[in-house]
């Protein structure tokens, strides 16, 4: 079968054995690189229908990986770009454009860390949702620092990410208080910052991330709590500025209410969009900025996530 | 044992195997009644000294129950107005005293259930969270009248009540759409209606209920969504007029995760405060009335509660 | 034909010969009374149920007009509650019904007009929407005063009320400026005052007024400007307090576009609802109020408002 | 020369050598008292005359004094009211008077401290501005009850009240911090509640207190502090009900800047109007209650303030 | 006489003739491009001083005209920047800036369109005002791919444009409904979308349109329901930049009220301004962008438009 | 002593005798570029050294000034970049980097009077704290343009320096007012736009200003009344980009009350953080931008100040 590195990470990847935007990332730009490793394309043509062809089925198997897709995109970028001829040849600029790519990632989490974990006050209280590992990082190292903080979480419904987070947490040494997902706004004037991940961010300066995090980040802006969100700008998703919206995938009811009466219908939908004008910055690879002109960051930093469209 | 009874309602409603605000004001009323019934009390005197008894340890089994202190204020305040002479007059009055309560208590449910059902128009959703026999009341009585609505529902995390609303409500033939409580922001421009029940009415005019509720309405008050309490008056706590805080009780951590790491702290407040702002109406036996003003409706229609304070 | 009076009251009411809901009431009141004055009744029962068979006609006549109907509930309620035993006593009656009906009306609208005109200061600048009556009659006695003002007022489509008000405004010699409806939010921040009727006040405290009314009110909100609404008590309408939803009358398509395209769907609802939070004061008979109070003052003044709902 | 008494205290009032709404209230009341017993009136039309002359000299000695003149009302409403034949008997009625309003007085402020102590919780901070001997005394009395808490105090510009406030509580014991006016916003989201005092309240329920009142509130509104105004009813001022705008006293231009220069005009009000949607809760005799439907708790308190306007 | 062309073009732009922003620019383009083909222009000097006069002429043909005073000021830098030396060069020049210009135009125009209609979602329904061209054809193309929405707009008083956008949605087969511009608020909660277009656009990322525009965000804003502005970037007005006001056309009193009284002043301003806060997304040639980021997406794409200005 | 001039320029700017942003950086660039003239290096590496010495103390001298901090990250900056060879080129290359910088000055400032004062229009009231010499600046050309506008400016304790505002506004010939800081929101709706300087600009698009300057811009946004900040992009804070907060300096409790009670703790913090979103525009030498997009806007600019980051 043609494309059987391709096709088993996607059936991973939909099968949710890969979760969180960057495991699903690297996971698939790795199948695609193996897989085009192990093809013999010889010339421009025919790697780009190849890559094509494993972008379909990569871009099918999650709804909205806007950074999973930008990994694949800047792989096709590179390969129309740069100048090679033989099948060597070919096989050493994936290989190169794999570890720039991998570099970027490192770079861009790095720098996420650094900035973020500033942020972090001595004496403070920090509320987070779900899990994400910019946040978990953010907060190891401003704990590894010797910042005296504490850490307020949600359990997270319905696959409880919280208790992921909480164990991270504890395990490096940070104070750690678990709270369901409804409590948010009676703990919030007792916290001094918010801080949450992103799956994804738009062209109007919006994001996505876990559901609820629209809720609380609108808890936070009526207590003037400072809401900040930790992402690469790698998870900028291209396709928004066309007018595209966000598709938000929709899980399975099960996940709720395992023996649900029928007749019940159960709405999933595993994100929510937070607006802009609830986000007091964006900690990305940039560093510390206003999530109003986050476009024009990524078409600074990664000219390809755009070009790449008019492919 | 003295006032055995009275004790044995408290330790179930202390246990919670009494639940929700009617049934332990019921509970506690009943076993109040027939304590006083086995009661030989000849005087003034030793019944309001055994009714202070019995008070004090229904009082203690629960930290916020306004209805069933109010319950037992009635009574007391009863006994204290009214002319008796021998035992058996005593428990005559005991007897219609707790008649009379539970006639006020029967007019009001049915009177909140009629003014709100007209609240739910053809063709519209409704949002709740948590199970509310005043809500389901509303709602069963809409459907039976022929009102063609859908109805969106929270979990209701940590104990999910929601699935109580559920069962209630497919049973009735409502179409029914469950939700994690975190998603209410998402669903809250597709609905037409927030609708919830209350645990206590403040003075100020604020309610308590169940965890997440002051989210929902928070929500609700963004996107220009009405939001509605169905609660009885009855429901009033005169210690607010005091100042005193509504106490928030804080239940058992293992309602949230039962093999949590030792070390982590959880924090489970069982109801959470929704401002009188965030309130377009408060659906209640006087009508549909402004949370603004609803001490002045307590004062005409109850003025027990507020004079039973001076006792 | 029986009932004749009433019905042709009605049949005029009905085709919008009379406008206003003061004049909707008078005229309605009017016609009951003459139509009783022309009865037999000889007994309270046969009284009552005449007044029945008028009330149905009337209250048919418009659908949102409390002013009118609860003119209609005093004659009633004083019917049924005073003692009379002759015909010639009940004609007695009915005449000083509404003899004090028409005083309460007099003194509510000089007591607002008073009150009102304190709160228009020199030097200032006074938005206002429609035709009310009562507004009117607020500007006009403050410039009889002496105080120095100016009017900005909207043409108020469909039915350009505004240029009545714009007439009697300049008969009184008040400079007047008058704009489009849509233009209510360029010139808040360029007057001091907004200030507008009502046609129906509810049991939440929100009033019913011309359409439009509630974006006025939003923008004066926005932009800090004092939004008052001068109205009697009079126009509260008790069904609010049992759940009903205030009817919006929905007028005519032509008088939007009388030569619009048949395809072309054409709403014109002719009221709209404002929230008692965009609302500084209401301007009545009880004086300077706040809305979040209003059905208490109600109660108190004009007790057989809520009472009549009983029968 | 006649009123003597009652001149030489509207002079004192009127040269700030008495300060505060209560001891502006005690001062004119003490006056008015000693006026009538020194004179021999002996009807009730001769007493009302001069009970008018002492009137309208205290009333003009401060533009904005609700209290004071409510005290006055109070004197003039009992005479009007009692039956009384002789001028002993008038004496003994004019001593009873303010007798009761003493105590009414009493009663009230001790309530209010009882009351609002019972808001300051362990641990917490609260932000107070200008001198309020309501405020005080709440602070006072929750610290003898053994509460732990910190006081954050602005200086209060341009009379420096803040210094007042900051020697009492330190006297009290209590932690102590002050900071400009200019700070609230600053030190909003690191307090827990901001408390303040009430010159007057309105009939629309909002209160006029200290200039930089309404800043506070407006900060605290943005951060979800509560903000919670300690204030007797009897400063209702009942003029506001006829539309009367509460006036807002000027003081001298040399408070701010005693060597300004020439040309530049000085604006120096000495109070604010704080809307009552930015007012939690106000703390008063009648207990915790919202500001929204302050006029009918002060109609059922103390009838004789609005009756005492028809007069 | 001298600019026979472009001054006939600015006269008919100056009798309202020609009327919206991208006729004007394209008529004013038009003629100036004919008046410089007819001139004898030899070198860059005497072009520059040619074109300098016809742009005084336009530009006085209209106050706020960004889109044509963009033309024109294209014309113009393409002119000085360009090596040319005959004058038959001069007129391909000029023939050939004026068809990028048409270009761009059309480029822009499509690009909007198609990223528009991607917003337009099955099942929902569109509230717009007045007639834009932009939106009408987002709306004529959503319709086109099969997308099944309906549409609701304002009649548009002074001038109606409502009937035109009515015409050509009904056209396409839309199902509409006509609404007067007051009612927008009580059809927001109704609604998924608003959708406008624009006549400029500010160095701050606020838009200038129709009167009752920034009424219409502000309510959808109130009610969280997202509202979209199509437009060109070309309509950018660099003259804000500088701190000029946008100057806001006012129009003739006769489309408000032909037999107005004498007295009586109306006030007719054509447009109004929409803040930024207000507007969930511009739907430009760049995209979907944030209205916050705006001047730097001009700034990359049309650089002449900021450069022209030092000229 | 080593780096003399510097450590002298240091110590006046510690002791306040250099205030202002724009007079501390000029103070510390001259002393930086007389301190390079007198020594003699050699290479670049030596020179850089000392320039990295004297950074260290000029740095030290105050918390948060970003601008006289940009000004010798441009000298350290210009010295590694430039090629030069011997002492005497050294030198020539300080004094050419410093007239530089000195012109950037100049224009920007030139460029933010001339925006600035076409926003200051006939007729109007502005409101502004503090002193600030670009807002001074704007005001006085404006006034020499002709403009007739007045002038209401805050006494700004604790320091006063409204007075020196004031003066210059008299001499100017600006009709001015003065009132407490705590008045702004009294004053807010009487004046048509509100300006102020500011100290820094932060990557998120926040101002830090004297402390009072949030609150005037939240009482401003409330009541929808334009807040501009004039200011130099030079103040941007780059290290802000990184995460790091801008230190707020907290100055002498003398300031406040120099009598002070021991025990009383003084907070005494010199400027607070105003958010972007109650920023209308920020008038800077790049004209008047939304402060969203400031970070595009310096980058742009003036590059060396994120670049000189990385050194």
């Amino acid at each position: 079968m043609s494309m059987e590195r391709v096709r088993e990470a996607a059936d991973r990847i939909k099968r949710l054995e890969v979760q969180g935007a960057t495991n699903v990332a690297l996971t698939a730009m790795k199948a695609l690189v193996e897989q085009m490793k192990a093809s013999q394309v010889r010339d421009i043509d025919s790697a780009l229908h190849e890559i094509a062809e494993a972008k379909e089925i990569l871009f099918k198997s999650r709804e909205t990986e806007p950074f999973m897709r930008n990994a694949i995109r800047y792989i096709e970028w590179g390969i129309a770009r740069e100048r090679w001829e033989t099948t060597s040849q070919f096989h050493r600029l994936i290989h190169s454009l794999s570890e720039d790519l991998l570099n970027k990632f490192k770079e861009a989490r790095d720098r996420i860390i650094e900035v973020g974990s500033k942020r972090v006050l001595d004496g403070s209280r920090v509320l987070t949702h779900c899990h994400s590992s910019a946040v978990s990082g953010i907060l190891k190292v401003a704990k590894e620092k010797g910042v005296d903080f504490e850490v307020v979480l949600t359990e997270t419904r319905p696959v409880y990410q919280g208790r992921i987070t909480a164990r991270e947490m504890l395990e490096s040494g940070v104070r750690t208080t678990m709270i369901v997902d409804s409590a948010v706004r009676s703990f919030m004037t007792k916290v001094d910052l918010a801080l949450v991940g992103a799956d994804a961010i738009t062209s109007e300066g919006n994001i996505i991330n876990k559901i609820g995090t629209s809720l609380l980040a609108l808890a936070a802006h009526e207590a003037r709590t400072p809401f900040y969100v930790a992402s690469e700008l790698l998870k900028f998703d291209p396709q928004t500025i066309h007018g595209d919206y966000e598709a938000i995938e929709e899980r399975s009811p099960e996940e709720l209410w395992p023996q649900a009466p029928q007749e019940l219908e159960i709405r999933n939908p595993a994100f929510d969009v937070t607006r802009r004008d609830y986000i007091h910055g964006i900690i990305s690879e940039e560093g510390l900025i206003s999530p109003h002109s986050i476009m024009e960051a990524v078409r600074r930093r990664y000219p390809w996530i755009l070009e790449a469209l008019g492919g």
